[in-house]
């Protein structure tokens, strides 16, 4: 079997798509998820543990991949991302949060009060919405490749937005 | 740190979820691609390969895996589906395709003349296209949750549609 490494130098074209010139390709998201590893979901956690509404979040870098991805290698910016998120998840576990630190509010710098709980969601879901954003980049680049099963495929098709 | 199967039973109310009586939850999509392994992908390929376009591929039986995955857990499902995806690469690299390969001709029921290489594209765009399906299923089941937040998550939002 393949090892996710293996398949990677040959699908560079698909993970350097990008639905516009606006528009993130593959390899930049996971550039934004490393990012979001190391100054945005557990430092904001430990944050709002800490000082609570006092302070503000300081604002999260949406452009800092652009930087921190140069040169570096799409298999190496996942074997990053692997090892930033298994740190992640053993500081979230030494928390030890209970159901009323959940409770708990911070302060985003554009969003106000926002409680433990939300920003932990908040974490899942922001996975769960770029896995979305990959596998719909990806798949529009066999858009032409599919032929008439386009069709059956509603994803592959602009018209059918972004969401 | 978890194995994927350790953190499915906590998730149950996340992957039986649906957007709606007719849609399909992640539980089910698995069962779904489970089936697309058995009766689609590697069947319906060296059937193109064995018989062209003399006779249409056997319809696709997208309601199998209501019964199929009756009784079933989701970790027993994605150890099946690991397995037969295993099975179905080794079968693929056994055909050693050739370009010339690519552009040979099979029946679909419903789409008519389709290509070996068309076929096979499809294949990873049905991937992704459920990958999307399910990510959007367990995001939303977080559109509360998440609270303010959900102003930086159009796809915990119904109306951003199914695409």
């Amino acid at each position: 079997m393949l090892g996710p490494g293996d398949a990677i130098p040959a699908a560079r074209v698909w993970t350097d798509a990008r639905e516009g010139p606006e528009r993130w390709s593959p390899f930049e998201v996971v550039g934004h998820l490393i990012h979001g590893e190391r100054t945005d979901w557990i430092p904001r956690a430990e944050m709002i543990l800490r000082v609570g509404e006092a302070e503000p979040f300081p604002p999260f870098d949406r452009v800092a991949m652009f930087r921190d991805s140069a040169g570096k290698s799409l298999g190496e910016l996942l074997d990053l991302f692997a090892r930033l998120r298994s740190e992640s998840v053993v500081r979230l576990r030494a928390m030890a949060l209970t159901p009323a630190d959940l409770e708990r509010r911070g302060r985003h710098p554009e969003l106000g009060p926002v409680t433990l709980g939300q920003h932990l969601a908040t974490w899942v879901a922001h996975d769960l919405s770029h896995i979305r954003q990959i596998v719909r980049t990806m798949g529009r680049e066999y858009a032409e490749a599919v032929g008439p099963w386009t069709a059956y495929l509603p994803m592959l098709r602009p018209e059918a937005g972004e969401a």
